[in-house]
């Protein structure tokens, strides 16, 4: 990828980002050690950027690895070569819960190793 | 224009377009077996929708190997349990190839072990 694609491929999230915000889905507060709550329905919303694909395939497989172990899933990943979008959900499908956050947290923990 | 500005504008332009496709105000046409053509910037989209987790795990496990085998990766995966929506971007970042064609095949035939 070109350093103009990564480009593009940055401002587009970031515009999705703020799209999804124009459109009432969210106003961001509160967040959650590094974690945007999102409404309509509630999530836990995190960005991950990392310097190179190997990297990004690492969080992703642990993140795989994580998910069967729990055998929860985060209700959408989106990634690129360098980024992984999470997107959690509330378990109850209604509200966050502390458990929510917690899988959160155990997220972010495998990106550290990353990042 | 900044670089940057231009580089929101074409962003923005962009979203506007999947927005329009999400809205149903821009029919998709001229489908590549399966495949969706969209603009600006040039991509093959398609979702691919399966019966429970494993499948849509052993079609991410297969393309990461499919990508690896050939150094060329999907621009976009947005994947949830049981979906994966793939964006193949243009190899030149202009203009869409019958090698990206190829390589959006080599997806589509992954996606059949499991679907």
């Amino acid at each position: 990828m070109s350093p103009f694609d990564a480009l593009l491929q940055e401002a587009r999230a970031h515009l999705d980002h703020v799209i999804q915000i124009e459109r009432g889905s969210t106003p961001m507060t509160d967040d959650f050690q590094g974690w945007e709550r999102r409404d309509k329905p509630p999530t836990l919303f995190r960005r991950f950027a990392f310097a190179q694909y190997g990297q990004t395939r690492a969080f992703l497989d642990a993140l795989s690895a994580l998910s069967e172990e729990l055998q929860r899933h985060p209700q959408n990943i989106n990634f690129g070569t360098t980024y992984v979008n999470v997107t959690v959900g509330a378990a109850d499908g209604a509200t966050l819960s502390a458990e929510d956050e917690r899988f959160a947290g155990r997220i972010a923990t495998l990106a550290e190793r990353g990042e």
